[in-house]
């Protein structure tokens, strides 16, 4: 599988732009750009997002598919991509209504004002995640920094959420957008696209493990969630009874988890406080005790 | 004027999780909580926001007041909050049918899915801001040092976003909420209801500074707007349109500013890279080159 990384000098990601700084000195920085999208479904305009505007076709498959409006069996016979008209128009072999999904609107958390439709609960309570995937916290360590030292916009201009699909201590791609769901879905579009299963990957987020962002990796049928970043209690009710594995303030090697905890394979001892790199082969001691645990 | 500042030991607003560390050692951690509250414009059903739920009244004038949908003149006879139910009720003397505002949403950057309603631009480019409030470089210092050492959620649970507003260096009023356009509206709905001016005043965001905080800060009448965190490009640009003094990446004494220049005194030395807090005062040379800028 070729990785999908970001291409932090793209053209059109960031802009120039001219300031002073905290002496008054004048200063050139770079800053992320975001742009008017139009998601069409068929002949039916569904939502306007506000996107750094690469990997339109996912975006676009991917919100679809995480609002439950495209199915696992429905045929995708066409994306169209109009940049200067900033509209995505998805085309399917089957057309369907969604004026009810479309009524029903809640505003989500970790963005006071996002937008859930109805049915994006639909799925979420049929779906039964793999209980045999594993996470090494050795090769969580190794993968938070290969994330951490990937060129991206985050580096380089900063005001922008990453999203990583992984497998072991592998990332698999790695999208990024101004809206951390926006680069969810992104993802969700690229799995979906490629025929890609969640079932033995792991999903690395730098945004809050939200309940939307439960809801999200449960759709995608990925057992464990990652973030740097930290919890809501609605996120980890939910992401409990989905049986979600979730991991939070994942900082070097710290992190704190609070939900399915029996995918979490304890292989690198942490040495103290001291921020340094060591990691240690665990104690056969160790190792049985996290076993029985 | 009473200070309003974040009640992290108040009830409800947190709960005490238990979880594993990385060492798969057991802990417990406060996660802030976030529930659905239904915001109703006397009979019209508005929009569900997952928030906090502290300060509802605030929140739901704030949110319709943000999106132009009660304006100056409007007459708030009652606000009635259901805590059980989920729901808010703002009645107002005269009703107003928004069916058209309700039908053109825009998905908002930063929050991938957010909602802005049509006519929230609808003021934006008649409003004047004021060009003679000013902002002091030693007075940020001292006010984000304020902001970052006061108690709060973000301190205890984190997880949450924080807005100020202030007042020279005073943080006046200090509310938090999981998504920060909630956080924003809470302050927007305190302003209206205690018939508090932006004219004179600084709004601090520890959110980034996008198109749509840059479009309730001018709507708020708040000529100077901070963040600690960056910028996005139509942030800036929305932000030189309106003349509104833009700074972003507030961090100790380090910033960077984008947009009206001319309100920032650099009365505040910076000595050197080494991050410590020795302030100074600007030498005259140094006040007369700021001066002639």
């Amino acid at each position: 599988m070729k990785k999908i990384m970001p291409d932090p000098d793209a053209g059109g990601l960031t802009a120039t732009i001219d300031g002073i700084d905290e002496a008054g000195q004048p200063v050139s920085v770079p800053v992320v750009v975001e742009r008017p999208m139009t998601i069409y479904l068929n002949r039916q305009e569904i939502v306007t997002a506000m996107t750094l505007g690469d990997w339109p076709d996912c975006m676009a498959v991917g919100f679809l598919r995480n609002q439950n409006m495209i199915r696992d069996d429905d045929v995708i016979t066409a994306i169209d991509v109009d940049d200067d008209l900033g509209v995505i128009v998805v085309r399917t072999s089957e057309e369907t209504d969604f004026e009810d999904k479309l009524q029903k609107k809640v505003r989500t958390s970790g963005c006071a004002q996002g937008t859930v439709f109805g049915d994006m609960m639909e799925r979420f309570e049929e779906i039964t995640l793999n209980t045999d995937a594993r996470i090494h916290t050795s090769a969580l360590i190794r993968l938070s920094k290969a994330i951490n030292t990937t060129p991206s916009l985050y580096l380089s201009a900063g005001a922008i959420h990453g999203c990583v699909l992984a497998e072991g201590d592998q990332p698999l791609v790695y999208m990024e957008d101004i809206g951390r769901h926006n680069a969810v879905d992104k993802i969700a579009g690229w799995m979906f696209l490629n025929k890609v299963q969640g079932h033995d990957k792991i999903f690395y987020t730098t945004g809050r493990l939200t309940s939307e962002m439960v809801i999200k990796a449960v759709q995608m049928e990925i057992p464990i969630l990652v973030s740097r970043s930290g919890f809501t209690e609605s996120g980890v009710e939910l992401a409990r009874q989905a049986g979600l594995t979730l991991i939070g303030r994942a900082r070097g090697k710290r992190f704190t988890a609070l939900s399915g905890f029996d995918r979490i394979v304890h292989d690198a001892a942490i040495t103290g406080d001291t921020g340094d790199d060591a990691v240690e082969a665990l104690s056969p001691q160790r190792k049985q005790r996290d076993q029985a645990r």
